[in-house]
């Protein structure tokens, strides 16, 4: 049972890490949406907070309330909850979005579920060396680019103005078979990220992970 | 210079730890604000942050969304930025908030600003023991209740919907003398706040924190 629990009223839902990205979306009632496209990766929700998300335009990490994960010495540890109630800190949700592993494994997450975000995407023949467009994340699949943007409606309509001709997608679309090894960080991947646009890097096929600052080593290996 | 920049296309804002929370105000454009109520305190947006917030009544680190501090061991920490581009994590700053001094001393604070918020305030005679309310701030200052709700206005309104009669108090609100010895967390303090009511605390002079969970100090024993 992947889906922990649902709360509507408040906005949340806790999900067990192994949850597929589209299972999260089924589950939700319509016009409540996750932080995340309707597109799905390896290693499910887990493995979207390990990389810091995907295709959001929004500050992740702050979408993310709390989760408990497994630490690299086997704790399970507590992080963040659902409320405003705590004044008490020493929270690691954060630290660990985005920590791509080094922190340890995410064992449940709790989202944060926002009202009225919008999805554009649209393939159109060509290849990625032509593309015009600020759509946040942009793929060729054989013949065909795609640029997809997710976020505010307004965000959305302004990020694929620019976009004539081609087809609209509608719905959701599964994208693991790019990373049959897991998804990566790295040069000349298939799947360009405006985030790592000015570092030249895309997310690719393969568990290649950013460097892991010393602190952060450090704060590892006491965990 | 405490504020040190100030982007309202962005709805952020940089100052020094050490800076007053009503200069904050002071230096904002109108209708913008930032994620406490016009009220002043020991250790300005630092000692602010430090202790988890004050007067929200929403997620208050997520509202914080980056600094740098100085660690026990002295060394100057980053945490956290102003943008969604980053997809690696390693952020320290939601572990920082609420933190009571045990991760070190923030040197710089990034907040993020939001349109129209709102905060209503009455004071009108009687005690503590008499009030109802779901005001999140009540305090005693000499015959007088006082009554105090920040945040969304829907939400402001309702908290205070039953307070009939009183003077509405406009403007900002110094509390320091609550405070000569700093602001801490204990019993049978002048300044009840609703997150803590339930574990019978409030807001009390001196300067008594909560106990370091054993993950956290081993966590500063390392920074």
């Amino acid at each position: 049972m992947p889906i922990l629990e649902l709360s509507p009223g408040d906005q949340t839902v806790t999900v067990s890490g192994d949850t597929p990205l589209l299972d999260v979306y089924a589950a939700l009632p319509a016009g409540l949406y996750p932080p995340f496209p309707p597109v799905e990766l390896p290693g499910g929700v887990g493995g979207l907070v390990s990389r810091g998300g995907f295709g959001q335009n929004f500050f992740f990490a702050a979408e993310i309330l709390g989760l408990t994960f497994i630490s690299p010495s086997g704790r399970r540890i507590v992080a963040g909850g659902r409320t405003v109630k705590n004044v008490q800190g020493y929270d690691l949700t954060r630290p660990f979005v985005g920590s791509f592993g080094a922190l340890g494994t995410a064992e449940t997450v709790t989202l944060r579920l926002r009202p009225g975000l919008s999805m554009r995407h649209v393939a159109s023949p060509g290849t990625l060396e032509t593309l015009p467009g600020a759509a946040r994340f942009v793929w060729q699949d054989g013949p065909s680019i795609h640029q997809m943007h997710f976020g505010p409606a307004r965000e959305v309509d302004r990020a694929l103005s620019g976009v004539f001709g081609g087809t609209e997608v509608t719905g959701s679309v599964d994208l693991r078979h790019f990373f049959p090894e897991g998804v990566g960080v790295g040069t000349g991947g298939h799947l360009r990220d405006l985030r790592m646009n000015r570092l030249g890097q895309s997310w690719i096929n393969g568990g290649e992970v950013p460097p892991v600052p010393a602190l952060f080593a450090r704060l590892a290996a006491n965990l």
